[in-house]
């Protein structure tokens, strides 16, 4: 491809909305334009590197045995009843009538339509069977940012896996985060696979999320360096054994109500009282699954919803409101207490594990000291309702301290289970002629984010440095001067034998001044450069290396042999 | 790919809706199916052929310089506004607004896009660009129909050009033909390129659609077999010579009216008066372009409404309703003529030609006889403005008889001029410095159109008959007996070699009788199909050519040879 044709426009500035890295490199070094808030144009240079991704993501899909298809966008919006998540997505549904006022929805995924065709399929011995597609997807997001990374309209590969048992799923799952782990190689990310949590698709059983690690991460995740657990944060257990406390309540003083006048907050007593936050039993009213109910956990910890919305199987749950804490608890929060408060109380262990404590009085400005959780609350949901701190003990090997990371999630897989297939009449017939739910899979890329991923994980902030795999073109020749000709007939004469050769290469054949080229290319990341200026008259050419910044002086022949022999990095 | 696990299921019987025969075998053979009217899902085989369409488009439009982007299909409704196509497109146009009450609208096209996007080149020397992509395209379509004829989602590839001049858009254009000529040829379609309308798109140059000839086109194409003349009928053009009449018009008698009670067509003036229809003029009231006005054909000739309205340049025309003719006329249709009618008259050719003729006389039942073109009313606007009918004389040569053709749409190219870069934005500044819009082209395929219109030409009734480039497999095994060990080994050991030769095979390993497996093998259409029987146990196949129906028991060598002797077909 000759640069002088070539659309795009390269940026000296990046627009002011372009927070991270790579949003800010990707537009100005011309592979993405926005259109509208969290909505893309990939120009040639972006759709390039996406068509590499996308080619790697099928060979290993394919290799793994999933069959490729291709499911339409507009979906209808019984589909979404039908499942009964049209409710649970909410506002990030896009929505549309159509000239017959019938409902759709744009399809932010897939298990609808898939699980209601597989209806068709009604032998057990069709199974298993994978099938993927690589499409756009849609999701109206409050706050579309960081470019490609949380966008409206964004491309996936989306896979649904049907099982007859869930030992097939098991199979099919682990064959998957096979495939996964070698894309996500390929594509030369540093990512970690994490336990993770599976959010409104609502998995039954097992779900990972496979991670970029990057400081501008929405994920923090909980890394053990002593065994290979790492978690989401939302999802990361904490240890149980430093919380399994003896606890002797006959020895213990009765409960002490005490005068906290405006003393609200752990903060407050802290400073005023000179209180240990570890020493008090924070009590926090929520509401969720249309109950209310009060958290309990230690006043240095901080209640983790991910595990308590599990607990209680609702699919969304929120701290109440002032006036439903009033009603519940006949108090303001603040001094909120779990003695004689008659609504379910879930206790953190740590909490569980507390000889005794100070929590609120359920009386305005007071708190009650000497409070023993089963004496004086009950004891009915003890679990793991906090989030784990960096620092802890991790909770698989009992020896690693566990720090934290952020992550890009790239990729997640879910076995779903039933939960759809049973909605939507995806059965088969066993054996014995018996009707059985098919056992569910789902896996996801998030093809445009993982592009997004890449140029934040691979920059020096100068510019992109593209893993070879990826790059979008594999060389870039930079003609020095387009008016002279022992220069022009070099750098055409190389860029004819390149391409002859097979290899990608983008010539700079612009009438523009050095040092532009220069900066444009640094800019645009391709792994290798070969500059052919004044040397060209001795055969010569300069050869650079983006990534390791190395710059050598040698034949063109030279140079070609050097790039085929690179052809397969 | 093993059959057994392949999701297709074969349907003994189309669904009632299924009309053509594309529409009956794509779903029987289990290629794709309907979400939703004019939505449709492909099933793995349906997207193997779509693949294979893709990468065919992409060689050829990468060989023709074109460049591969990717817009969004979510565009912002101003830009629609802009161009003035909000409107125009009217209830086609699918239309959402995000969370925020932003209007968007899913793009059937994407002119405003792109042009928008090209804003930012600035220099006459960036130009020629051709830009292009594979993508998704809605249009709710009042009545979608013939499966993936006329859907309301489907696959487009839309390619977008820019030149400085419209001497640079010739060569564009002549490129982008060879481009479309060798994308069909290589589909094995057969195809003609007509001379074409412009329609919505609105373009101020030549434009051609590429039609494949087939009984279920909706479109009518007349063709020269003396000359290269075709075109759509929309846009047939009819021959002058023949209407070139020498007139006298001081040897005419006045005009003359004369009763017609109740008879208010040209049948009936034929069968009660005996008036031969060429010796009528037609005079029929039309609004558009915010104006009302009359069109005079011979009363054997059709009003062709797309002449008329690039006549007058309005982007719709309509037949006036009764009151309107009323209105102008001062009398109900059927006895409307053109002798002191008060608005602007569009005389076509042939009347004008005529030395004098019957029309209506602007008087309920009553006609006038001997009128005579510009004496009795004004020839100022005489033009083609009827459809041209088979059997006249071809418009180019003047020799060859036009014959007409049914034809499916499969491609449109279009010389767009200036009409979306002045109205959003694309210039560049010329090499004296003056800023001059853009000329663009535009250049669409119906990918999915395409699959389907191959599926119509390419079957005999009991099933698919694929053309090799487009196969979704390129050998098809049957597996006789799974339960036969010798046939089940020799069955996989083809299965294997073919594989690691680079064939693609389909192997029906499924425990089914062998007529089931003939059957769907025929109805699914892949060229090359081995059968794998009792034979096997002498080392011999059953080779059969689906497109000749021929077969052939030979060796299993013999077999591979043939196959991969014809790999390049």
């Amino acid at each position: 491809m000759r640069q002088s044709h070539l659309l795009a426009t390269t940026l000296r500035e990046a627009p002011a909305e372009a927070e991270t890295v790579n949003h800010q490199l990707l537009l100005r070094a011309g592979y993405i334009r926005q259109l509208a808030a969290g909505i893309y144009t990939y120009l040639p240079l972006g759709r390039r590197v996406l068509r590499k991704i996308e080619a790697i993501v099928r060979e290993e899909m394919d290799a793994a045995g999933a069959q490729e298809l291709l499911m339409p966008s507009m979906q209808p919006a019984e589909l979404w009843k039908e499942s009964e998540r049209y409710e649970v997505y909410g506002k990030e549904l896009m929505k549309l009538s159509d000239r017959h006022d019938r409902e759709f929805v744009l399809g932010p995924t897939h298990e609808e339509v898939i699980t209601s065709l597989m209806g068709e399929v009604s032998s057990y011995r069709k199974l298993p069977i994978t099938v993927y597609q690589i499409g756009t997807k849609f999701r109206d997001e409050r706050r579309p940012r960081s470019g490609l990374m949380r966008g409206r309209e964004f491309l996936m590969k989306d896979a649904y896996s049907f099982d007859t048992g869930w030992e097939g799923l098991d199979d099919t799952y682990s064959r998957m985060y096979k495939a996964y782990q070698r894309i996500f190689e390929r594509c030369g990310l540093v990512y970690r696979a994490v336990h993770a949590d599976a959010g409104a698709i609502g998995g039954q059983g097992e779900t990972h999320e496979f991670m970029a690690i990057s400081g501008i991460g929405e994920d923090t995740i909980a890394v053990c360096p002593a065994c290979d657990y790492a978690a989401n944060l939302e999802q990361a257990e904490v240890h149980t054994e430093a919380e399994a406390v003896q606890r002797n309540v006959s020895n213990q003083p009765g409960a002490e109500k005490f005068h906290t006048p405006g003393l609200r907050t752990i903060d407050q007593l802290e400073q005023e009282l000179q209180i240990a936050p570890d020493q008090v039993m924070k009590t926090l009213i929520y509401q969720g699954g249309g109950k209310t109910f009060a958290v309990l956990v230690r006043g240095d910890h901080e209640v983790n919803e991910v595990k308590v919305r599990n607990y209680i199987g609702a699919s969304e749950i929120a701290l109440a409101d002032s006036e439903t804490v009033q009603a519940a608890a006949f108090v303001e929060s603040g001094y909120v207490g779990p003695v004689g408060l008659p609504v379910t109380l879930l206790v953190d262990r740590a909490v569980a594990a507390m000889t005794s404590g100070i929590t609120g009085a359920g009386e305005r400005d007071f708190h009650l000291r000497d409070v023993v959780p089963g004496r004086d609350f009950a004891l009915e949901h003890v679990a793991d309702f906090r989030t784990a701190e960096e620092g802890e003990t991790c909770p698989v090997c009992g020896k690693g301290v566990l720090h934290f990371q952020q992550g890009i999630e790239i990729g997640h897989i879910f076995k779903l289970g039933t939960k759809y297939s049973e909605k939507l009449g995806a059965s088969v017939l066993d054996a014995n002629g018996r009707s059985k739910p098919m056992i569910m899979g789902c896996y996801g890329i998030g093809i445009s984010r993982l592009l997004a991923a890449v140029a934040e994980q691979n920059n020096d902030g100068q510019g992109l440095i593209w893993p070879a795999a990826l790059a979008p073109y594999r060389v870039h020749i930079l003609l020095m001067s387009v008016q002279d000709e022992v220069q022009t007939a070099a750098a055409e004469a190389l860029y004819e034998q390149l391409a002859q050769l097979g290899i990608e290469v983008l010539l700079d054949d612009r009438d523009e001044r050095a040092g532009v080229k220069f900066k444009d290319s640094i800019l645009m990341g391709i792994p290798v450069t070969i500059v052919v200026g004044k040397a060209a008259a001795e055969g010569k050419v300069e050869f650079m290396d983006r990534r390791s910044n190395s710059k050598e002086v040698i034949d063109i022949a030279e140079a070609v042999s050097r790039v085929t022999a690179g052809r397969n990095r």
